[in-house]
């Protein structure tokens, strides 16, 4: 009996999620409705805030379906992981659905602590691996002492994001073969 | 008698857009609502759409309330001319009602084509003197031939939106220092 419920409530709490990640990659987190997610997904909105005591928890949730960190590659040189890390990137950038998403988040974050909180969250987990891969750089002696790791990470990830975002340029091999150059020069020289 | 009534045109245009900008920096773009604007501004629906044929064209006219671009300093080299400009931005980022309400336009932009058009609108405008002083140094002889300009713009202003928009981290002189030498040396290095 116990097994039946629990069952019963794991697939309420799954077309709960489901529906709130749709709505998430088509409108965005100001776009995501409990009252809709609730008549989509034939769940109640007592029972949706049984699970999740807030809208913010709800999105979290969701949000965490958007993505997750890769492990930070190890091959031997920084130029070598950064064009790994940043060919990624790139190609996340301009096709998957946490790049078309991001900026709701980021205006959300704007005005409410609880999604602040949650985007901290996405971006530590997203540039993890640039800093991981930095500081092992920096054991090897490939970063001098006085340049800090997150100046590496951000002129590395500054120019992308504000392609993507903001300039709307194209990302292409040449622009992220040149920003990399820069940023590993950067980091190497006095 | 027809200028007592462009008065009154003009005086309910210019309530309309004071409320507009009002609802604009406090909610971002998503949070202007007409029938608020029409309840505060005292100006009837009909009348607001009689000026501004949608919502866009009236968000558009608010949005140019922003800022708008200064004159690009002209010291004679590349370095002082992006300090000046890099630690206004600096500043700008971190207390001008613009830099909130941006992610909310950023965001809409990613969905609506006509506050894409907006968001490329301002972007061009607000990076003009970026884009003349780097210019004015290739003339110079200060930034390689195969350096493209959107490059050099993209490796100073793409790591302080990254810090103000996306890690949080602090915008301080250092970190200013840091950006503008490290794209002055890979404009000017072969």
């Amino acid at each position: 009996m116990a097994r039946t419920a629990d069952k019963r409530v794991e697939r309420s709490k799954a077309a709960v999620l489901a529906e709130t990640y749709r709505q998430l990659t088509r409108s965005g987190i100001s776009g995501v409705s409990i009252d809709e997610v609730s008549r989509v997904s034939g769940v109640s909105k007592t029972t949706i805030y049984r699970h999740w005591p807030s809208r913010s928890a709800l999105l979290i949730d969701a949000c965490s379906k958007l993505g997750h960190a890769s492990q930070p590659p190890d091959t031997g040189t920084l130029r070598a992981d950064l064009h790994a890390l940043v060919t990624k990137l790139g190609e996340q950038l301009q096709s998957a659905a946490w790049a078309t998403v991001y900026p709701s988040i980021v205006d959300a974050a704007e005005r409410e602590a609880e999604i602040a909180a949650l985007q901290t969250g996405l971006h530590m987990a997203f540039m993890a691996p640039f800093h991981a891969v930095v500081e092992r750089a920096r054991d090897r002696g490939e970063v001098q002492p006085e340049k800090p790791t997150p100046d590496v990470v951000a002129a590395v990830v500054g120019p992308l994001f504000y392609r993507r975002w903001f300039s709307k340029e194209p990302i292409d091999e040449r622009f992220i073969e040149a920003t990399i150059h820069a940023a590993v020069e950067a980091a190497r020289s006095r």
